[in-house]
């Protein structure tokens, strides 16, 4: 009988080309395809909760995989992947789960944290985990624009197109939590799904807002108006961007 | 008339061999002095607090380097520099002092930072950041086990050879904090100076006694008779520790 393991995966995201397997492509699925493959002794697919893109980094992306035995603990598979894995991508937790769960469709909520730093200089550590900001930035502003996304919307104005155009682009988003320490400030959202670079695209309007560059009022247009043209819009920078957690 | 400049400097010392300039070698003084030289069209010597080993870090390593003229602002030299070195070493501020200011010898006490992450599994962003022990570690015990190097001693049990020996290898320990915020332990010493490895050695020690493979009088032994023949020592990687700040 196959059995289906669960996998909690935190990932440095700089030196990959994102989640998603890739021809001629250094991405964390194939690093993780690979480690199983040497363990399993054959190929088998690794299904993402969602990919995340060049340089985004994770502490919680979930993954399944199916096996065709279960004579390894699930704390087994979990050190011995760690073993064979570069030490920028580990397995945090693993466990067997029922045959219906799916690291994807199963998904209920996900928490994307973005982080930036605030100051005239950045902090090396913080290179390539950060968008830079140098200009004064309103943090209380920054506050009052985040919960303009709070609620059900149609987020389209707020995608990028992977190719071709997502049919549903409603989603709802519980919670938008700013905090700021000392020069980092983290804004961190909770929705039931995310479109394709939306919390970065979402995030880039803030901070135009607390620039003094854009106003509240683009972000409620684009939010009711979801598929008119499309103005400039600023992306935040993968390297800030962290999948904290996704919910089942 | 020349004009001392004194630069704060932060940097994230993986990538690097250590501060002191080396041939052949990418340290961080050497990387502090090209950039200098693009600037002043000549090579300028750089005097560092102290010597940090490859892979140790810095938050606020301290520096100073003396002009010919102070045409330019210390915040127009910091501007230009941090545009010419790498983003993995920042000028965190810069100033002109007087010609009495030496970054080594007018130093009065010292702030180092070692980072110990506790837990089976690594963060993948604690690579080269922190010393990982996936066995259990006792905080309590760390915390006590510290506190017996404060004070005045004889670190000579607690230092490493450069070559010749130091000859005067009294220090004065003013304080050391131990701290716990989930896996990561931050161990934090405070001191007029520091031998050659010393808060590697004295953190080695520590963790050896939170595991059990040690006990507490084997460091006071090693304070009280610190010329007896020395017995196998636990040096801390470079990569969890950092200088964090230089008091004038």
């Amino acid at each position: 009988m196959s059995a289906r393991l669960k996998l909690t995966v935190a990932y440095d995201g700089t030196p990959f080309a994102g989640w998603q397997s890739q021809k001629h492509a250094n991405t964390v699925q194939d690093q993780l395809e690979k480690a199983i493959a040497r363990m399993a002794g054959k190929h088998l697919r690794v299904h993402g909760a969602g990919r995340t893109d060049a340089g985004v980094h994770a502490l919680g992306q979930c993954a399944h995989v199916d096996f065709l035995d279960q004579k390894r603990s699930a704390q087994d598979w979990q050190r011995a992947l760690n073993a064979l894995l570069p030490a920028t991508i580990r397995i945090m937790r693993a466990r067997y789960v029922s045959p219906d769960f799916h690291a994807r469709f199963s998904a209920k909520e996900k928490i994307y944290r973005y982080r930036i730093w605030a100051a005239p200089v950045l902090r090396p550590f913080e290179v390539s985990r950060c968008w830079h900001i140098a200009a004064p930035l309103d943090f209380e502003k920054i506050v009052r624009t985040s919960k303009l996304f709070v609620g059900k919307h149609d987020f389209a104005g707020f995608a990028a197109n992977r190719g071709k155009p997502e049919t549903d682009t409603v989603r709802s988003i519980q919670e938008v939590r700013a905090k700021k320490s000392g020069s980092l400030i983290t804004i961190q959202f909770r929705g039931d799904g995310f479109l394709y670079k939306m919390v970065r695209l979402m995030t880039g309007a803030i901070v135009d807002c607390a620039l003094g560059k854009a106003f509240d009022e683009q972000i409620t247009d684009r939010l009711s108006f979801p598929h008119s043209a499309a103005a400039a819009r600023t992306v935040a920078p993968a390297g800030g961007l962290i999948l904290v957690r996704v919910f089942y």
